[in-house]
């Protein structure tokens, strides 16, 4: 554990009061676009509708659409689509973003559930919000919205922190909680859910330095997740054009990962200038700035954000460590957990259930306990309980054995590489430690 | 740290399908009576409202309730209460338990609010749980609840924790994690919240072995709460007594605290039987039973359960270290946290900004900081710093003065007997971790 004197730790609300997420833009554009089949009901989002339609059946619908009476009336924008670099999905999902063109598009296709042709309501704003209501009455008055993410319990916290932990710019407020959000679509395992876990940090910067520092977290954040082990080609940086970036953005960026279903964020770097505490303080009426006691101004600081997914994070540590490998002719399963993320550090197994081993390993296992998780395992073959523990990315094994009852030394089998080396029971811990440092 | 073989920790949804609070009761039982003042529309717990009512007043409208028309026909219980050991107040909210009283001393009771008499609805039932939609749709069949207590996550995980932790009875799972209650009246400070933080360990065992684990986890969780340095006369036992038991318990206390507004509970250790898992097996269709190798026999396990409120202990210690004191004719604020709760564990000064005092401190700061929490101060005279790190709870002071430059040590002030010693500065962090541990 390393504390950094720069950042404080904070665990905010989850039911903060609405003017919140007027403030931050979240009741006005936290919005994801729906249909309905008229027919049969089904509800989609536009935005990913074209991911359910067949490549051959898109590009009829584009065929046709040229024919239709309206088509004079966008055809500049829709040759554009057609003829740009994108893929075809990509080009459809474009084409539905248009008002003009989704309303005629619509007309041509095929609702994915029914196969009813074109019967869909026109486009609504859905909030991903989700909702409840304050004492017991359910009037709008009372409404109240579950948070969608961790950061702006970070915003509104900013001087209550800053105050109490006497911190000068630039400090950061790191928070882990959990965040919800009313997702139509939840997909690919833990990476779109409707409740999860985020780990982010804001750090609170003079103007003038928001470059050094978003260049400097974008560069340890990536430096993280290398650091706990996975793997360099599995990682890249996704860096948003200008003109995609969010309204509160001057500059992000994601860190991506690849998983075997593609390339996947799991954190995002953005310098947020000073937009979320000027808002706060418009909405608020509070002043959110900033005494420098050196230049003897007032301002506002601008914000370099860090905002990582622990659910999606945790997923791409899991798929990233696992691996399949032939030994002795036999597969073993393998979790290649960094030693510092595996959840069990060492088991300890006695080699047979006789002659004083499982009192030596009892023993051991005791020893070890307050510093570290570990499991006993007496049953079965020892090659079977390598497998096992295999499977649970433990990184360490210790074997009691006849050898152990003549001279006191026991064998430590490495996860990765299998080697076994002696070490004597009295050094155990330390062995273990220096390896988990 | 330690770890416990036998319990493994989890971290369940909050927002579960809402058949889980079917099984557990909540939906239908988890609720305050209601009652609203039709002139000024201003809402009561039933079951509170005596505590917003004078001692005087409340003896009036006794006396009156007995020239009431319809007296005879309660006359019996009304009596029985009255002459009963309570105190007035206990009376009084025994009375408005009795659907038929209550109706009657509604008539009598003027509103706390706008004074009117007698003008209140019917009492209704109001459920505490936060409800909302899965989706966009707002129908009763998309209802789900924000978790009231983290207990049924818990239960309804139990299968899945044992077979892949492969643990035996008795063994338990714990949890830390947020709750949610639409209370109408919160009150105290953070004792009653709408969104808390339970810490919970459900122990499962046979249930031949209920009675020897309910008495072990009792005595062991009270001693949790001395070992941090709680006072022992401001804690106590609250046994239920046997027809005061809620629906699923077989033996409970409470673990109470003596807060300045009164004793308030912090725990409540409770034989919750076989209850939970039955009703989750009713409810899912999916059999809860575990099987014992030893006996060959199959049932469900009885559940010892120890829930602790986070938020209120967190509470307690923080009253409870609360101290003030005379020092050489001066008042000091001292938080008196055992070092472990400490939020800082030790602060570093320079007793002047220059001679390199300042550098030595910085280093020992630097050195520290990978191990504890370390907060650096070189403003104002070294006594006002004490008193800031007092007020804090800073256990440890550490102050580099000119005898440092002389001969390596410092001095290491203790926070409550303001003792002082000197320590060489390369012997702190062994010094410091003996003191923490």
């Amino acid at each position: 554990m390393t504390y950094r004197e720069d950042v404080e730790g904070l665990d905010a609300a989850i039911l903060m009061h609405p003017r919140v997420w007027e403030a931050s833009g979240h009741v006005e554009n936290f919005t994801d676009p729906m249909i309905d089949c008229k027919q049969c009901k089904a509800r989609y989002r536009l935005d990913t509708l074209a991911e359910q339609i067949s490549e051959k059946k898109k590009e009829k619908i584009l065929e046709e659409a040229k024919s239709v009476d309206g088509y004079k009336n966008f055809s500049v924008l829709f040759d554009q689509i057609i003829e740009s670099e994108n893929d075809l999905n990509s080009k459809f999902e474009l084409l539905l973003e248009d008002p003009e063109i989704s309303k005629t598009l619509l007309t041509l296709i095929n609702c994915p559930n029914c196969g009813t042709q074109g019967k869909f309501t026109e486009p609504r704003s859905f909030n991903l919000m989700f909702k409840t209501f304050i004492g017991p009455v359910e009037s709008s008055d009372n409404v109240v919205y579950l948070r969608p993410e961790t950061a702006q319990g970070i915003f509104v916290n900013f001087l209550n922190v800053q105050g109490s932990s006497r911190q000068k710019l630039p400090f950061g407020i790191a928070q882990v909680g959990k965040a919800f959000r009313n997702e139509i679509n939840t997909k690919n395992f833990l990476f779109r859910t409707r409740e999860f876990e985020q780990m982010e940090m804001q750090y609170f910067v003079k103007p003038a330095d928001d470059k050094k520092y978003y260049d400097e977290w974008k560069q340890q954040r990536i430096e993280w997740f290398k650091s706990l082990g996975m793997k360099e080609d599995k990682l890249r940086f996704h860096d948003h054009p200008e003109d995609k970036l969010a309204h509160y953005a001057k500059e992000a960026t994601d860190i991506e990962y690849e998983f075997p279903f593609g390339w996947g964020e799991i954190e995002g770097i953005h310098n947020r200038t000073d937009f979320d505490l000027s808002k706060h303080e418009e909405f608020s009426g509070k002043s959110q700035k900033y005494f420098d006691e050196e230049s003897k101004e007032k301002f506002i600081p601008y914000i370099i954000e860090t905002s990582a997914g622990a659910s999606r994070s945790f997923m791409a540590f899991l798929v990233d460590a696992y691996d399949e490998e032939e030994v002795n002719g036999e597969m073993r399963v393998v979790m290649r957990f960094h030693p510092k993320l595996a959840p069990i550090k060492a088991a300890i197994f006695p080699l047979v259930n006789k002659d004083g081993m499982p009192e030596i390993a009892r023993k051991i296992e005791a020893d070890l306990r307050p510093f570290m998780k570990v499991f006993y395992d007496s049953k079965g073959a020892v090659g079977r309980r390598y497998r096992r523990q295999d499977e649970a990315g433990t990184p360490y094994c210790i074997t009691v054995d006849t050898q152990t009852l003549e001279d006191g030394t026991v064998t430590v089998r490495e996860r990765d590489s299998m080697e076994q080396v002696r070490v004597h029971k009295s050094e155990l811990l330390q062995h273990l430690l220096g390896k988990l440092k």
